[in-house]
């Protein structure tokens, strides 16, 4: 392991605290993965707090370590992660503001040649994110959600955190036939985004059919439907559980295990990721910090398989 | 739908907390299924609390929303659907009066022809409840919980909230051959429950039972069971594992999952509901507020279920 | 007590929870006092949370009863009070459109004659309310506070929740030297808000100065520049110590006991109240719900004030 | 110290919990103070849980030491103080039963000897207390609470925890005249409680008279009242405020901080104490454990004074 | 039931607790089993706490009862059981000192001829038990944890909660070829546990493998890689996915479910138990006491088992 | 401003924490202050838990502002002021070694000039702090604490958190004629700290002499003693009551509030501060974090107060 990277050797409560202790730095050009926090929860409909996710899942992530113990790769050896600290916000009460504020600095992420892996926040942030990343056309998305977050209108706005996916479409930023939603529950007031979502060609799978196909199955399903082109992550937490993750917004009973989005994170390893994000821990409803740490050890595996992907793609 | 229930649209958090955010109505004559508090827990003979479950029962029941994501069933637009407060109670520190309150309370629930769903309260309150609806001769039960609550006497009661089912029994208001008790488990004192159970005909499924069985085999079972005539739905919520509902009064660990449950409440549509309750959330012991969620859904679940029901025996 | 009010007689864990347990009721003109919510915290620059201020308190406030101890007053055989629900919001992502949301409420209570009663929400609401309400030319302002709220500007934005005593003053809602504001504490980043309300006249008794002056001191002072004509009574919980109001935003250490609001507050009987307001309650951070308490208490001590003071005028 | 005392050297965390860490033992002609727990909270009428704070006050005593910082004394050194366990209760769903349990159990220990200080509990249970100790006819009261406890009923029951101490002066256990009950507040439904004690001829010091006459002037009205013969001293924990005692089922905000009880505790040297109790701590609503720490606390200054009066009456 | 069992019939609330409410003795002769607390946690190099775990274990026991639901087990009515009390120690300052004390202790129980079953402490007890234990030459161990704890040296210790197995090995108290590690997962910054387990023979079960051989196939593994002679038991409550077990001082997501540990335990009937541990859990972190109910679950499970083999060797 | 403390404008839940927001280096020659992270809590006989202070302090410190709502002082404009972060301790499990380690930190602060303000860590730090800067002869100390912290010798250490002073006399770091140690209470169990602190010439203010003094009186002894030399000052967060501080090892009830500690603090303006610490504030006892916001605020309210006092000593 590199000398920037042996506070990770510290106890664990020492320190400040970054993402996963990697060395914290404004430049994105001297990374390869850049971890980057967005405080914002301003397109929240239902319960706030995702604006101190960030905080706490750095917090949190001070409990991981190098090496996964079934991959065996140790992400910092192969590349180079830093902590890039949070998206500055010039107007955290106006949401496209904030948008803009946020796409502006994975801009510049982008042009340092970084692959951003973020911690919301709420799921407002990807579109803004997707604005700044995808510029070669419209990518593909895996999304790991109770919800769709593809309806046209929210609380009178169009931007509020259950649209980015809809929106994001609409801008040519997804292809909805390379999208495929993971672990959909709960009962809705409008079908408008059941609707949308299979109107539009994305692959619905709902956590019925998750127990049915199992990780295997499910995971098969989204290589055959991604491919091999460039692909965005983005891990809603309340894909989980609220018995794994009740520190969210939103949640809704009967959700998939830690473990089983781990162990579908694993098999995620060879996709062509360009970033990834996991949202939505709300650290007020956290009471305990279970899901901050969740969040943290998702975005170390999706970290071991963005390093590993884009380390096969180096050679 | 229609305009009494549009205040399911507004923001979560807003507005007086009813169940499911239906109109609040004392007039059970205009609905065909009455939602119903029963703030009682004066029958605990361990860690009390349940008293506040309908409360916050109520207000985690903002979170819940009307299309149904499996059945595509809207409740709301099949039935009338409103809740009728609490029971009144004048005598809060006697058992056996208490009980002739509830009693008397679900008789007009009954008398104006509206279908209760209960929250409690105490496993005791299923008791008098059985004793205003099944004026017809004895029903058949679906028990989802830990403990059996067959015993003749605990701290020297006959109605604490061990004991409920075999009163009903005695009283000619259960049918033992039709009643199915479904994830029971953990050590006892004393056999007297076991023995109750198993020898009056009742069918008992340990948790390990429903773990070899799974949820179909299950369910499969229930239906054989209590077939087709009337039969009343009670589910403690200490059937689930306490990582799911830790606030209750006497959690055991090893119980069903959330979605388990969900999925066995989903397969006993088409079953003849005349009435259900789920009972034991004790928001004291629920520190984070999820086991009033998972009530709330419950009830949500079973909802719509009796609403199909009662749908399809209208026509 | 009349009829309507016996609600409050019963357990107080039962029923659906109404602001002290008054009738609910949509229409303001019954009514003398009209108790109201404002679950709106978009305007909050720190933690948010107070968007479920209103329906915490009204859990809370089941607690209250009728008749003061100290005053002897019963509000309910003195005056009609109800509660009239919350706010609707058709745009909780726009601050400006929802403060014109707010002001639209409050001018139909005024049109129906009752005064408002209300609880919030975050700071930002006071503005909006006294858009309604002060519509005969400024009116005073009793402010208990540990922060001024006279910034020109925060985040970006006019209408944060730090600034709305500002604009008051600015669109001649306010007048400033009628303003008193007590208990302010806590450093500065910019002295721009002491500046302002020194400039423009108001009277800051900063918690040092309280201490010194001791509660009848700072009562006096309080009707010296108040005087007889009308008053806003804006009491933002953080005034407090948060020994007493943890469950807050922005807690400044070193306030004010609930004690001594307590006598602070009935001191005030014989002024001119047209309005009052409880904020800042932020129910995610009051993890043991005592800040909800204080805050109806409060508010039902505002109340009893009021009540005197209507029913003073209108002998 | 005694041998039988070392265990209060071990580290705080280890050992049996009993209170203060004495020696357990049934036998109390052992004893000069026998300590009581008594886990009753059938007669509560708003929020359970005081049945748990036997257990949880022994746990929290473990942080106690033996000489008093100001008075100097170690009461184990001049008494003999042990832990005699919980009453055991035979019918804890009914009142007046568990009642008779109760002072069937203070009997066995006045029979033997020994003074009780004891843990509730809900006030109910001060009456059977004084039942089986107050047999050579009326004995005087210091009672610390923020309610008179003197009501005639309480939903619908003569024995709930609002009515001990009228029917303690009923049945000749209580002398009204010299009965003080202090820090009481909070609005009332029904004035019988403050008519009942003011024409018994109970002294009631409000809390604002309280906070006037200082904690030196309260302490001499007390000895004026109660004089030198026998009086028993009954501290309800909601007599402090709830920043200082949050685990209560009644909280009323406005109260004492503990540094005042404890030093009005200390002024009761060398009254002639038959016997007292600490009541009403409900650990489920004490989130963090400080009210039971209060609660030891107080035991620990009351077991000194009570040491200090039985030696000097001994001499 | 024999007479000295009949504490737990009483109100699970009430009485001292001692482990799953057995008699308190110190003398370990008069037991078959002895339970023993191990309120250590100086050995932990992350987040503390565990010291408290003994007592809320014991708090949280008196849950428990006596007829095991699967196996018909009654421990009480086949074997002598009762708790013996915390491990004294003299230099918790002192890690190697402090293991000195708790091998002092083991040893007396040892020689008394009792079976010690304990609850911890940190994971570091382990190995000062098994050198009084161990004392016939190397024992088999059955290890469910999260981490190897096969470290060479921790923070410069080689006495950490990380490394007691690799220090039993060393010390002939273990026979490696008879050791499984159930459960492992999470990532490490070095492979020298990894490696450690391996090279010297031990059989690890990485959470993976468990998910595919299921609890059943698991079993069998272990039977045969233990098989009869005499085995020792630790089961790490961090084993368990931190949703089941969050009060732990180093969880890792991705574990096994209460109901998995408890199916796992019931097949290692038959097994020549020798002594048990359940470590680890650390109540300041275990929020609402659910963590402290599995670990005294597990305990009477565990004791289940050794009953039952003790009985059977006994015959 | 300076720019470097540009980040305190940001939203307080946004970047990285650091104390106050202030830069991050490990180069103390560039500061006049430096905040420190002690984050050890090995030598704690009771609760432990410190450990994790120094972190959320630094969390909670996000929430302070530049100017000094009393003082009118802005610390950054007239000092250099950042943090170094955390000792790194090589052997977290021996004492007096990491003590060492503690010490030679502190040497380096010394070296480059800079004052050290800490935040700790349980309450042993002290020592070795002492005798990095107590270099020139022995110094005073202001202690504000619930306990003397002056035994000889506790759980068979001489270095644990409740021996630091006496062994910084017999080492001539500190000289008792000029030791005050205020807001002293709490039984002991051996009068040893009492008669230590008592005869070697130390002041002790016990809380009742402190109520009886007054802030002012009290500041106006400590003046009296402490003079114009060289002074450490140490604030113990027990020396709060615990209704304003309850996440501590130790909490005595009765003693000081927020407001007091404030206000005593700015009396001490003028003398001659050659560092500072906070201590024993233990987050997981801290529930609500709010002891790491009093923790946070008087470190501000000190670091302004050796600002100033810095500052007159330059001119």
């Amino acid at each position: 392991m590199e000398d920037e990277y042996r506070s990770m050797l510290a106890p664990r409560f020492t320190g400040i605290p970054t993402f996963m202790r990697t060395p914290y730095t404004r430049d994105a050009s001297q990374l390869d993965i850049a971890l980057i926090g967005v405080p914002y929860d301003g397109a929240t409909e239902n319960r706030p707090g995702a604006r101190h996710g960030p905080r706490e899942i750095r917090n949190a992530s001070s409990m991981m370590r190098s090496i996964h113990h079934v991959t065996k790769i140790n992400p910092y050896s192969l590349c180079r992660v830093g902590d890039v600290g949070d998206v500055p916000m010039e107007s955290m009460f106006d949401v496209e503001a904030t948008h803009r504020d946020i796409t502006a600095f994975y801009q510049k992420i982008t042009d340092a040649g970084a692959l951003p892996l973020s911690a919301g926040g709420d799921h407002s942030i990807s579109l803004p994110i997707l604005r700044a990343i995808a510029t070669d056309g419209p990518v593909g998305l895996i999304q790991i959600d109770a919800h769709l977050d593809t309806f046209d209108e929210e609380m009178g706005s169009k931007f509020s955190h259950g649209t980015p996916f809809r929106r994001a479409v609409e801008e040519g930023l997804l292809d909805p036939k390379r999208v495929v939603q993971i672990g959909i529950r709960g009962a809705v007031n409008d079908e408008a985004a059941w609707d949308y979502s299979a109107q539009s060609g994305m692959r619905v799978i709902f956590i019925e059919e998750f127990v049915d196909l199992g990780v295997e199955g499910v995971a098969t399903e989204v290589h055959r439907i991604v491919g091999k082109d460039p692909i965005y992550l983005s891990f809603d937490i309340d894909g989980l559980d609220p018995a794994y993750a009740p520190g969210t917004g939103t949640p809704e009973i009967g959700g998939m295990t830690s473990l089983e989005a781990q162990m579908l994170m694993r098999r995620f390893r060879g996709l062509n990721l360009i970033g990834a994000d996991v949202v939505e821990v709300s650290p007020p409803f956290d009471t305990a910090g279970q899901t901050a740490l969740v969040g943290a050890t998702l975005m170390y595996e999706i970290l071991c398989m963005m390093v590993e992907g884009l380390n096969s793609r180096k050679k």
